[in-house]
């Protein structure tokens, strides 16, 4: 088996999406590839799972370096069958991306880029969700390949804190202001559905920023030219409201 | 219109669910009622919705005080076309459940359950999601009437803290120890993909409790015949780590 370090790729977009093929490239510089993708778009599936469905997976490139499966499942899935299924050997890190959308504020919850990372996170392998804001699923990645390498090897060789990943996002420039580490900033979808017929509605929408002037949010860093890096944690309890909620509601 | 609280329900288990009978049966006393759920079981759905589909949603019940309305989507789905498309004003609280199955610990991320209560969260409606430990379709939800029905009159009478939701659990048992007020605890599933067939899989597999000991966690509440209560963010940055990576990453 080889020494080399083994780095497992998926995203949402699907395996044809031509930002799972920039990142492939960019990440076989580093070790040994293992893409395991959806074999078409399933965007917005957060850390969703098929428990009812049967998962097929096939292997679609083999070449020195790199195996190519594509996955009936979604993201999450994917990362699941690799770890459970495929992978002869633990990945020592997790890529999910490029998404071609960005997955600021709020949409870390719907994003199923950020849902495959959140996956290998469960599963304590260190791991990295890549998205670029944009509306096109053809695009010039070039801006963005030095800070994708530089993350990719800054984990690989410190590695991240537990139960914690980070979710890196990029603007649609074509050169970087810098990047900037941030907190999620709030927002919030609105007006998002459109009736199309009697009963029958598509999703559509748009994002209010509740906090447009807030300099240290992932959001503010797209608007202004910079990637945000933001680390995000598995534990979702609201730790600061425990003891009040406590006093507020009888406890046994 | 009625001056009533307007209460919101949905689940991921579907409209025919026992638990989302139960449920709507509860809260009927304490509002107007309107039921959004899935017109078929969407466990493990998470927060994902469906940019790519048109959704459709049919009105199968009306009574005073009461609607029912089943949607092709998902649970977020649900939440969102209630409260774009169906609703005349905004609803007073939403709850979703009673999930056949927990969702304590990791499981949040996986639940669809859960996810309906955080689209609410994010539409700044007051939420809880209730799930029950179970593994069947038929239970006996009487042991955890007054739990359910206690949180909801909390909530409906005090709101909860902004970006945030509850997440109640029940143990299967035919009394309560109490209720706690926890954290989420850490945990894992481990062997999640079964072999099926060449190249076919399905989901499975059992979870590991990563800190069985910790008495302040949701999963050791369940474990100990109590029902737990916890409070969930939106915000998924890990704080803590935000300064150390600021020295680790060259930042512009």
């Amino acid at each position: 088996m080889s020494k080399k370090p083994l780095i497992l790729i998926s995203n949402d977009d699907g395996v044809t999406a031509q930002g799972l093929g920039v990142l492939t490239e960019l990440m076989r510089p580093l070790g040994d590839v293992i893409v395991v993708a959806p074999d078409g778009p399933r965007s917005a599936a957060s850390c969703s799972i098929s428990p009812l469905d049967a998962i097929t997976v096939k292997l679609v490139r083999e070449q020195a370096g790199l195996k190519v499966y594509q996955c009936s499942g979604t993201p999450t899935d994917c990362i699941k069958l690799a770890m459970d299924g495929l992978l002869e050997k633990r990945p020592d890190l997790v890529v999910s991306g490029i998404n071609h959308g960005d997955n600021a504020s709020v949409s870390v919850h719907y994003s199923g880029t950020v849902g495959a990372a959140l996956e290998a996170c469960m599963k304590a392998v260190p791991a990295i969700a890549y998205s670029l804001r944009t509306r096109s699923q053809q695009c010039d990645f070039r801006p963005y390949e030095d800070v994708v390498v530089e993350t990719a090897r800054y984990v690989l060789g410190h590695g991240l804190p537990e139960d914690v990943m980070l979710n890196v996002n990029f603007p649609e420039v074509a050169r970087l202001n810098g990047t900037r580490i941030c907190r999620i900033g709030r927002g919030r979808w609105m007006k998002e559905m459109m009736k199309v017929g009697e009963g029958e509605y598509r999703i559509t929408g748009h994002f209010l920023n509740l906090e447009p002037d807030a300099a240290d949010t992932d959001y503010w860093a797209l608007d202004h030219g910079y990637a945000s890096i933001t680390p995000i944690q598995l534990d979702m309890t609201a730790h600061t409201w425990l003891d009040e909620l406590k006093k507020a509601v009888v406890s046994g």
